[in-house]
């Protein structure tokens, strides 16, 4: 009696410490996992810097103050309606089959505990790719656009656009259930926000001066070259920067992520693609840009950079480093024949080449899961590793359809803006500069400049 | 009896695998503690370069290589005095009932082992808060105060002024023991900083041609724009985005902290209620000052988004996201009336508006902890959650006691310098640009600048 | 017999909840292992902008544009190389007694696991630190080397000088086996850069109108003023900011590393002595250059700063804060001299100060080692912890083959370029501006700047 007694004291003694091993094993893996998404988020929001350095120094000066208002407050308002309504429509309770979120708006209760920990585990990290949409926007739609109006579609874009589309994929919906496969969101985050930069650009139209015909009734496009390279470039780098978090934490976890997978690897291995990639679209539009217009074009190359980047974001966990080499190398081509494309020939004019960088990138990139995707874990394999058309399928499918509901409800809400606020500045205060006529503030105080090159 | 042993021998192996793992866990735990605090830390130093940006971009071209020059080196200047009196002072054996440490001054020694690593494990997190206090004020004193001066003031307000009051709080001393309650550093980190600044700004009386005596006795005050907004644009999104350290990783670890709760939901929580009140910050300041000044301010909205941060760093971890809004939205008005009223009637001349920001949020900050509090766990609870006057008057406590000390003491401290080295620079000086006096050298050399606008 | 049972049933659910725990603790440790890297590679990479701003900053506007194509596609071509070619080189199988690694080239096999993962762990962390070595060059050979020629030459420093000798004393070769300590890179990255930056600057010369022989004979030095010191000082700060990263992840785990020592003490030690020399390289400078020129020096207190942070890299984690102190502040007035020495005694035109700062001060870092090192763990005494010369020697020994390595290869590399394709852009280029020749693009359009200045 006595001994089993003894036997069952000793068993339990090493079951006690084992379970309470256990125990702190898994709160060790929740912090690691919080601290993962925290450095995520907190990369990816720094691309809001990015966003504004690029824009700003891609465009005129007397617009700076402007612009970078836009980048900052484009965030402060899509916090605050993604908080009080995107993220319910885009992570709360599916209805209809897949369509759409439906509880957790105005979310927040005090109690800390593990069960209810979804929310405060995963907002901060899910605002920030909300605000990547939404900021897209402005460079394209910039140097003509009214502040208030501008607002307006921020808060919109963050609150039903962007998350109804990222419910589709992300939150458990319809394409997510079909195997749509958009790793970090070269449609989910990119291609929306480039819809909407498309759709602003065509319903605002060119900037005063940049299509102009002449007597004999040929139009002459004119560049309007930016105010700041070095501006554009360190955002540029920035963006690059945030972005190994955009990607490398859109595993979700540190620790065991979907099917029972340790994520510890692929978070490097979606750092090397993502790295190669991005490299490789610079030295394709570098190499591109220097043949077709003989020089080494420096914003060419800047938005080459952020093509390989936005191409990889979709595919960076399932393809080899070889593989993202190429995709990021077609990505910088594409980018300067689209930017070329756009300006000369559509005539859509688009100041910092957004649309080209994230709509045409973000569905090449969705595109490329289809062809060099080759993951046996996750059951991917794309065209070139013997998965025949079915994912390029899906992937075809995923675009067509995000592409449809951003393309139309953009339009329907920038055509609504413009017959109820106006969306566009008068032509006197786009020739001043929206920095006077908007915000009574120059940018550049005590230097001389000349506002209208 | 060999069944005896071998049960023995079986238990001892399972606990031994388990006493491994023990220990191994501890180990795992301390690494994450340590990059914890770690991310925190560079993401608080990264502010410095923010703050630089900031003061730049608001002041005139010809003090920015003055005003970059005192925000590098009181960083270099704090962090030396820091780690010879500061941490000291603030962490070491605590005397005289709660009033001051006593210990560890010239700390370091080369043995690794973790029972003497709190010096290690915490020293660079807590230098970059000790350097945010001492930063605050170069704002509030900038075109005007002679550089040899701001590096004495710089070296007395992070090896006494912060350290004392920053032990009363943070240091186990006898505000943390009445329960007072300031998360990140509201009054601990920022009114400290705040009253600096505005007893400095006081000491030196405004810039010249600031308030401007007219032939009828009225006073006409004039505006100083700054000379490049998107530095201070820029400036503000990376003090956004470090502030997620400052706050976030106050929790102090990644693991247990105290009271035995685990740490990764809290930085999850506070990260949300940081970004909340940052937006909102934001957002108030931009509509507060649209109706009032009849546009959306630049430098007023930037500030807002400051005044929402400063405002959430005492309570972001014991509110609601919908009372983070609340807070930061007040913040974000608050600091555009103060601004008005600290120029407009106390003509107390604070270039960038630091007095406004960081006092004042500050204190509010500390209040809203005993107003919107609401942390059963932590055993506080405000006058809008139940807990009666009891926290607000503790926090009003920690406020009035900190400011008389620093308010005080950096009042000396500011006399004094005058007294003995002088203070601020020559009027002469003054209207050349504190660039070309202090340092012999132009910020940018080539551009044609009008120095006096 | 049912006895039996149970006791080994009891002994075998205990074992396998142990066992279970063993490897959750393995996996938990390499996603923080991961992680950590991460955090390092991220925080190296953007040493990338801060060397961009650093360069452009100090160098004349004409030229910004070039310089910042320069600082960006250094990275993204050595990303490339570097993968193809370096990495192999660096850590692939050792062959040579020590001298070379020999596979592990285009890597990227598609399988997941733990036991391929080295690549992918670390190829992140590594290719950065390959491409700040790199971009060390450019500052030194600023405002007249030809985009095409920088571009060949970053290629083959990417792919073979830095990875040979990175790899005797990283990758397990020659100088590793001897005992030489260069913890992050003084010798490996900074001074293999440095030697490059020399050989680049005497090959090409130095620019038109630095030193001019006047009437009488006598050679006068010209400067030219930087033209945004703003730039300048984010740029160093960034460069602070990066390189905790670049010091602290050298540990290069967060858990068990060499000799089976727990990482995490290591890492904040790291922190604290890498804060602490950076802060005395600035106060150093600061102090001697106000000395020496009677003016607190800005450009000379920024590379004071980074004096400091080259010097402590080799030793961060071998020494106590005191002696971080004291070799950062020796840092500091060493970069002052050098930089005074390079200009005025050896009319070499480094337009940055890159060669007194990474090279001067690399080999300072790598000396420093040997004389203040104290880390009985590491069995590592300098010459004033009673080692006497032996580890002194050893350092010298790998300063002077690295060096000699590192100096003939780029010589000769940047001799061929130069008799091949051309180094040097034409006097009218040069005197135009980069950015117009090269680029066909101001960086600065619409601001009146005067060029030459």
């Amino acid at each position: 009696m006595r001994k089993k007694i003894l036997v069952l004291a000793l068993f339990m003694a090493a079951m006690a410490s084992s379970l309470f091993a256990q125990e702190s094993i898994e709160n060790l893996g929740f912090s690691l996992d919080v601290i993962w998404l925290f450095i995520g988020a907190i990369l990816v929001f720094i691309m809001q810097a990015g966003f504004a350095l690029v824009e700003t120094g891609l465009t005129r000066a007397k617009n700076a103050t402007n612009i970078t208002m836009k980048n900052v407050m484009d965030f402060c308002f899509g916090a605050i309606v993604y908080w009080m309504i995107g993220w319910g429509f885009m992570y709360g309770k599916d209805a209809l089959g897949g369509l759409i979120g439906t509880d957790q708006f105005f979310y927040g209760p005090m109690e800390l505990n593990i069960d209810n920990g979804n929310f405060y585990k995963s907002w901060f990290f899910q605002v920030v790719f909300a605000a990547t949409a939404a900021t897209i926007v402005s460079g394209a739609m910039a140097e003509r656009t009214q502040f208030k109006s501008y607002l307006i579609y921020t808060c919109f874009i963050s609150a039903f656009i962007y998350p109804i589309s990222g419910h589709w994929a992300w939150g458990g919906g319809w394409l997510a259930n079909l195997g749509f496969h958009d790793f970090a969101g070269s449609t989910v985050v990119h291609s929306v926000g480039g819809w909407a930069a498309l759709m602003g650009a065509i319903v605002l139209g060119p900037r005063i001066g940049k299509y102009v015909k002449g007597s004999n009734g040929q139009i002459t496009v004119k560049a309007f070259p930016g105010h700041n390279i070095p501006y554009a470039a360190l955002g540029v780098l920035l963006l690059f920067f945030g972005w190994f978090g955009f990607n490398a934490a859109s595993t979700g976890v540190a620790t065991v992520g979907d099917g029972g997978i340790w994520s510890g690897l692929n978070i490097a291995r979606v750092s090397v693609t993502t790295c190669l990639a991005a490299a490789a679209g610079a030295v394709g539009a570098l190499i591109f840009s220097w043949i077709w217009f003989k020089k080494p074009d420096c914003s060419m190359t800047l938005n080459g950079l952020l093509a390989g980047l936005v191409s990889i974001t979709a595919p960076c966990a399932i393809v080899s480093p070889g593989a993202s080499i190429i995709i990021g190398f077609i990505g910088g081509v594409l980018v300067v024949a689209a930017v070329e494309f756009i300006d000369k020939v559509l005539k859509i004019d688009d100041p910092v080449g957004a649309i080209s960088v994230h709509l045409v990138c973000g569905i090449f990139g969705t595109i490329a899961v289809g062809i060099w995707g080759n993951a046996p874990d996750a059951d991917i394999a794309g065209l070139l590793h013997g998965g025949g058309f079915h994912q390029l399928g899906v992937q075809l499918l995923g675009i067509v359809t995000v592409g449809a509901w951003a393309g139309v409800i953009s339009l329907i809400l920038f055509l609504s803006i413009k017959a109820i606020t106006g969306l566009r500045v008068t032509p006197k205060e786009e020739l001043m500069g929206l920095d006077i006529t908007e915000h009574k503030a120059e940018a550049y105080t005590g230097f001389q400049i000349f506002s209208n090159m």
